[in-house]
């Protein structure tokens, strides 16, 4: 079925794209992580985000574990040139794996970092 | 000044790092580039978005040239663990050369990809 899809997806020479979460019910960008064809392809199929962890070097349906924070697809885009990759989810608890509901909690002031955002959970229960 | 940020900024092994802009006023992802240290520290100096062109292999200050489609820096953040960073922008015009507001304006539909944006600019008047 999505044959079409994969054709215009320009992976890196890793494999990888980009793939933006985005919250769909308030806009908040949530987190970048890198797709590869299978996990895209899984994305599209069970309808939750799977990444590739780069780290870890495997599959990752976020929030499959203890956390239980999965992301649902509710819409999907790519950009101009194939390379970057968006999606709306609906995000079961926060996205972050240090309580914050968006990995981007970290916001610059003055020359530096300062913490800035909703921390919802606490990570140590779920970790 | 920024020596502080710069220090938290993991740059991948080819010294990049990917950076969304999100429009400030409607929460709309506008695109995904790339910046090495020098793009990001100009970007902080000059309040302009300004990338690195891999495909170019040089500076680019984004809407310099015919388009004059500025993104102005509102809000600077980096993610978790340093590898994607995230700007609020007043956008000047479309960010998109083809004429659409946002690079995203491809959506999957049925398993395929359908435009679905905002077009706001006629791109053969300014490229």
């Amino acid at each position: 079925m999505f044959e079409d899809i994969t054709g215009k997806v320009k992976f890196d020479d890793k494999g990888l794209i980009a793939a933006i979460s985005q919250d769909v019910d308030t806009g908040l960008v949530l987190m970048v992580g890198y797709m590869n064809e299978e996990s895209l392809g899984l994305t599209l199929d069970t309808g939750l985000m799977t990444y590739w962890s780069r780290s870890r070097q495997e599959l990752w349906v976020k929030g499959k574990g203890k956390s239980g924070h999965f992301q649902h697809v509710k819409e999907f885009r790519i950009d101009c040139d194939g390379d970057a990759l968006l999606f709306q989810v609906e995000q079961v608890g926060g996205a972050c794996h240090t309580g914050y509901r968006s990995c981007f909690y970290r916001l610059q002031q003055d020359g530096s970092f300062v913490e800035d955002g909703e921390k919802i959970f606490d990570p140590d229960s779920v970790h």
